[in-house]
């Protein structure tokens, strides 16, 4: 198959391009832009489609820049493509926004794009990677440190209208179509000087894999497609477990709750975390594994406590949940935790409810009124003291008449206590971590009272608004 | 913290030996084994665990072999730990099995390895692979072509019993170590020749990395380790679809039902499809991504078909199900399509069941007596010729009297239908494909008698044990 009938399957296939489209080429001049856009120009009729061209003229290489620019203009007049030229100092935007000439190159040519996206309404902007630009940002990122997410490399087809219709073609075969159709390209030089490693990529480490495996370049490439379905089913589930399970307090904080986090992978886990912090931090820059590992610790946590991350990030264990925050946290975030003494009766003032206290000794003639909010319980089966508080991912109850312990978690979800209800339920345990009681709901087994009770805890519930 | 007590760590966090165990080394008296054997001895107390030694001379390296197992002797001795070794003719072996020397020696030492543990008894067999030696296996794996599964790596602990406690330990940690502690150790010469990529590997590629990227290695090390996770999550998912989905019809044949296949994401559709092949084949050697992509397209046809893969493996469409075998697909696996003529009867030996047609007018005092077996249609409605036929995967209806289309999947599960009668069902089509009558299940809203009913068709379905 020739390269034009090759590309024009990859964007049929891929749905690149729509009929009527508008389509907006990077064109520097270079092999790849030069080959797309010819192919371009080639498969417009059959596509259906408008052409343009966009030229920036970084003002990094002088006079060579300019003969690109004009090589550029006159390569759409033959071809009769309305060509736009742009012309920026990026050197000194490089300096003024501290970032590399590649990033500052990059950051003004898309912004210039979208710019004439936006003005033309066009519907696309094709540019020209091709199979080696994939293979070497696949190897920088695993170089860098990535994971699922930066192995699958670079998309065909983005959201925001960018598109790759060169992406499973070789530089080689590149350069041999414009070879037999004899058409000219402009070496760009920044390519040789600019970016170091990635030159160091093409000119010696793929040589040096080719040289191991002829087919090492088709191979990665491969491996990253075949990633990219993995990877978007792993963050498909991921996010459709975050979407359910997580709350924007404010433009600042992310709730994260954990009563199911617990029962997902490892992989599922991780993610929830990622995804919450960037959130917050619209960015993962500078976040580790480490830093995941050390939230995944946090979350197994009994009781409260905190953690600090890079960029003022701090992540709060609280009850049954996850606080992602640059800001100190409210403490009008329900949680509560009161020891029950004998015979008196406390105030839980965050949830507006009183809890009294009564020991009794059981004799023959015992008799007592309980009801939902009123329970008894075998005082000599409480190990040491008695408390209560608000719930904890992983809270469990052998529940009155049934065999093995039962979540927490399950009974509010059986009973249909919304989340934001579940923390205002008093958990009523003792000192070995035991529940004897979620009120309203649920009495253990295992502090039941018979024949054998000689004491008895008699606990009431009353709430302000009763 | 020492190496002693990383590995230690190691060794606990991931579980890799427990107390009272007998652990076999794989010892060459190369570096890394020689590390490994000091640091389990340095910490057998602690770990409460027996130690044995094992080296294999495998007559490769004539008098120098001799030398590296006479110092592993005087080593073990020197331990007191006990030391076993044996010699084989590998060179005789790789000829006599067609095989490389570097996979001979592997394939010998490992099954000498497992004699010796069934022998003793023994629990782990502990092997030296380090940090380098994980980070040359994943670039290798990578650059041969792979996905996921190779990319996550060596693991630390097998289910038969081997144990890597040093593979996140760097090659000179260990080399510092000894020279820390004044312990010998042999030059392996095979290293530096006998396996030309690895060593390429190595001395340039990773070289080559860590002047782009300083850190290349504990990066890539990483990485391999949060895709294990990655692995983790999406292999259990996709086996178990798979366990609940296949049927092993004979010692070459499985089945796999196609019924759930569509709703499930690629990763694991080309999973199943990939345990599948395993399963009949023993092996997926020279299974590419180009053939699972062809099962897929396979499975998608409508009606049957087949294809052929490498290894005399051939794989069948038959009704909502792929056959995968090598032997030819016996013909009783059931699968029926007849066309029904107007006014006739005819007979599905396949399934011992005859169908009778007949057309009728409907006038103003038109009456029929249908039941579950005995159904009336607008004939006016159905498009060209009927046929009746075994279901295929994504069969769907139009059920009378419910808005949209239903799968016949789910009407099966909705029925409690089992897996093996759902061939034997017939299904009434016209020549469109739109489905009029899953006999005794549910008739199609599309082809209902109305008030503008002309012509009727009235199907009636007879069983033979009726």
């Amino acid at each position: 198959m020739n390269l034009k009938n090759k590309v024009l399957e990859t964007i049929r296939q891929n749905n690149l391009i729509q009929p009527k489209e508008k389509v907006i080429v990077a064109f520097s001049g270079g092999p790849d832009s030069v080959c797309l856009l010819h192919l371009l120009h080639e498969l417009k009729a059959e596509l259906d489609i408008k052409l343009y061209a966009f030229h920036l003229n970084h003002q990094i290489r002088g006079l060579d820049a300019h003969r690109d620019a004009w090589y550029c203009l006159s390569l759409c007049d033959e071809y009769d493509i309305p060509f736009f030229v742009d012309s920026t100092d990026v050197p000194g935007y490089a300096q003024n926004m501290k970032m590399s000439l590649e990033e500052a190159a990059r950051d003004v040519r898309y912004k210039k794009l979208f710019y004439l996206k936006s003005i033309l309404n066009a519907d696309k902007i094709a540019v020209a990677h091709n199979m080696d630009d994939q293979v070497e940002t696949v190897l920088m990122r695993m170089m860098r440190g990535t994971g699922l997410y930066g192995l699958k490399g670079m998309e065909q087809l983005l959201s925001n209208g960018i598109i790759r219709p060169l992406l499973s073609v070789q530089k080689k075969e590149i350069i041999e179509e414009l070879e037999q159709n004899g058409i000219h390209w402009q070496v760009d030089t920044t390519n040789q000087e600019d970016n170091y490693t990635r030159n160091k990529i093409r000119l010696s480490m793929i040589l040096l894999m080719e040289e191991c495996y002829p087919t090492a370049k088709e191979n990665i490439f491969r491996m990253s497609a075949s990633i990219r379905e993995d990877s978007q089913y792993i963050e498909q589930n991921a996010m459709s477990f975050f979407e359910e399970n997580h709350t924007l307090i404010n433009s600042n904080t992310v709730k994260l709750e954990l009563d199911d986090f617990f029962d997902m992978d490892l992989a599922i886990q991780k993610r929830s975390v990622r995804y919450s912090i960037n959130v917050v931090l619209h960015s993962l820059k500078g976040i580790e594994t480490v830093h995941l590992d050390s939230v995944i610790q946090l979350a197994k946590r009994y009781g409260d406590a905190q953690i600090n991350l890079p960029k003022n990030l701090t992540v709060y264990k609280k009850q049954s949940a996850l606080y992602f925050s640059t800001e100190e946290l409210k403490e009008d975030i329900l949680s509560f935790f009161y020891e029950l003494e004998q015979n008196e009766t406390i105030d839980i003032s965050e949830i507006s409810t009183e809890i009294e206290t009564k020991v009794l000794l059981k004799d023959k003639n015992f008799m007592l009124s309980t009801g939902a909010y009123k329970k008894a319980f075998d005082f000599d089966k409480v190990s040491g003291r008695l408390f209560v508080r608000s719930r904890e991912a992983g809270d469990r109850i052998k529940p009155m008449g049934l065999e093995g312990t039962k979540k927490i978690k399950n009974i509010f979800i059986d009973a249909k206590v919304p989340l934001a209800e579940r923390n205002r339920i008093p958990i009523i345990c003792d000192e070995a971590g035991n529940i004897l009681w979620v009120v309203g709901h649920c009495i253990s087994e295992e502090f039941k009272i018979d024949e054998t009770t000689k004491k008895v805890i008699l606990i009431t519930v009353k709430q302000e608004n009763d």
